[in-house]
């Protein structure tokens, strides 16, 4: 039979570029492609414990139904951890636990978006958010970075000029793919902004708790006098990502509706994860943990950073990541990109084009992302080396 | 600030229904509104040690990041075990690992629907799948149920009348709420007028494996020579419904677009579940476990409708399932149902007004589900003697 597919699906195609990441999947490529946390960063030991003692204390609780809401202690320790961190929470505030940030994103848009709306974003920016937003048969905007974060004055000529804006969706913590750090001051402005034109801020901050230097900046959430803010975070980067646990801060009355998507979606969030998660924040050691992955981020980064600046041809500009898995390189314009990330691939080094994440694929783009969290230290080692001997130009 | 929330959503309002059955949510209420497992079905020890294997043999793999599509070695045994019972599977299908089934049918609308498309189901279904299908802002249309299933002919009529069908939504063994068998001659009927107006079918088969009386029927899915068939399947009843593991059996075309409305619904399944589903179907002795579930929920059945036929009042009638976990009493026409359910509530057993589960609420229903899996023997005996004692007119 031909089906006929809804035209939101229709317009999320296979792209050119998931067939160049699959060429570079195989075994013995370096995946500087990649987005997983680092394997030893995963708290084996702490999980297969506190698992063991679920299903020991617990075992009817964590397998049977369980409600959308959410696992209510984890909602809790969830709501005082955001408090604690910046104030974060405001009295008209309450959490849903979701299955990773996520769903934290594709749930908010179907509480909010019609057809034909405009949703405000940073370009390039993460691309499962940017296809969770896509399937809304929405427009997309996407405003140019600078080293500080998304263009003010090109966000303001966007909330001027576009027309059914209802949200802004924002990375401000070491994004993806550019690795940008959002400055205090920008948060601000942007919160300013949204506040004048009545707009959802959805600010996603997965790397929030690995930043490795340079200093704490508030969230957006934090600022959030007016009940504008959706908060989505995540466990994936933190505990494990096979679990998918992630949480949405918003006002209550958002939650409520958040609450009733959940529902639809899929009912619940695993239940034996949300106790596993709850259990890890309240009986392990975790700002210790946190302190153990932030070190081996930092020196993953470094050993990236070090090895661009000894081995990459100076005209390939690089971003200089405080925390998170990426950074950002640009090559210099009378490159072809996408020739040069074939060519690495053949030497087996597996690099993510820069137009994945571009609002617009067919504008065309020169960067490129990689990823430390992946690959072993020898890996990068040598992978950059690798990078930095093939010519810009064929 | 006023929140714009999207048409969809605004459609699914918390409803008066909900409020009843949160007020018969107690502690001390005999639960027959409820629709949990029976917790002495879960197989406790087996997942505890399951996963205390999975977390020392593979622990990396089961808490990175999978694949959207699911767990290989599970999809593999899904496609295994559905093609020996019927021969389910055919050659154009593949299969997809989701979080629940109620994920299951939420992706398919996702693919499928339209706004402004039509969806016909039974009438009354199941709330979780109505709710997500009005959550693609199209109508339902609803089609009388007779003992033996779906009503042929006015499914037909409906065919011919309705404009963009795009599915049928179906629960052809042991229906929620009405614990109705669609007949081996009303499927392959179902199917020919699929065909016949090229219509997908959505088979949606929670209650499967929990056949407890008469004989097993071959799913619609077997017959599907033409590629008309999503059919969705969970372990929330076999094993734990608080782990969120379903899947769907379709088309690989169909699976393609599925899999990409899965990653940017929340990437993927929670791993270690699916690894635990597989280690449980390759290497419990599966069958027994399904053959003891069966006998808990024939001896609960067995004791709710015999305290039905000593106790009620025979102008009540009521279904005799042959599995799952409902059964479905309509009361006379003269009697007030909404005021019979509140003062079986004031009495403390709680059922479901059976407005719940109608595609218009609206129009009024004379039925209440009852649920045999949560209560206890005790409260199945005290539950029904205490229904049996209202009066229908007040």
């Amino acid at each position: 039979m031909q089906y006929t597919f809804s035209n939101r699906i229709s317009s999320l195609k296979p792209s050119a570029i998931r067939e160049i990441l699959k060429a570079t999947s195989q075994p013995g490529v370096i995946p500087f492609a990649a987005g997983n946390p680092a394997p030893e960063s995963l708290p084996i030991d702490a999980i297969r414990h506190f698992l063991g003692e679920i299903l020991e204390e617990h075992p009817i609780e964590a397998l049977q139904y369980g409600i959308s809401e959410g696992y209510t202690p984890l909602r809790n320790v969830l709501l005082k951890r955001m408090n604690e961190s910046f104030s974060s929470v405001h009295d008209f505030d309450d959490l849903i636990i979701v299955s990773g940030a996520q769903q934290a994103v594709e749930l908010t848009c179907k509480v909010f978006l019609n057809e034909g709306d405009t949703v405000i974003c940073e370009n390039p920016s993460f691309i499962g958010s940017l296809n969770a937003i896509r399937s809304y048969n929405v427009n997309l905007c996407g405003i140019e970075l600078e080293y500080d974060g998304i263009d003010i004055a090109k966000l303001e000529r966007a909330l001027l000029e576009e027309t059914n804006i209802k949200a802004i969706y924002l990375i401000p913590n070491f994004q993806n793919p550019t690795g940008i750090t959002m400055s205090l001051k920008k948060r601000k402005a942007v919160y300013e902004l949204a506040k004048k034109y009545s707009i959802i801020i959805i600010e996603d901050n997965p790397y929030g708790d690995l930043r490795f230097s340079g200093e704490e900046l508030p969230t957006i959430k934090s600022m959030d006098t007016e009940g504008l803010v959706v908060y989505c975070g995540s466990f994936s980067k933190i505990l494990s990502a096979g679990i998918r646990v992630g949480y949405a801060l918003a006002p209550a009355q958002i939650i409520q509706k958040l609450v009733v998507a959940k529902q639809v979606s899929d009912v619940h969030t695993n239940l034996i994860s949300q106790m596993l998660a709850e259990r890890f924040l309240t009986q392990s050691d975790f700002e210790s943990h946190i302190v153990k992955i932030k070190e081996i981020y930092r020196h993953k980064s470094s050993l990236m950073m070090n090895g661009i600046e000894q081995h990459f041809d100076k005209r390939i500009a690089f971003t200089r990541p405080e925390g998170g898995l990426f950074l950002w390189c640009t090559l210099p314009q009378d490159v072809d990109m996408l020739d040069y990330v074939k060519r690495a691939a053949a030497k087996g080094v597996a690099v993510v084009p820069g137009v994945a994440f571009l609002t617009n694929p067919l504008v065309g783009c020169n960067s490129f992302r990689l990823n430390y969290s992946t690959p072993t230290d020898e890996q990068i080692i040598n992978g950059i080396e690798i990078l930095g001997g093939i010519p810009l130009n064929n």
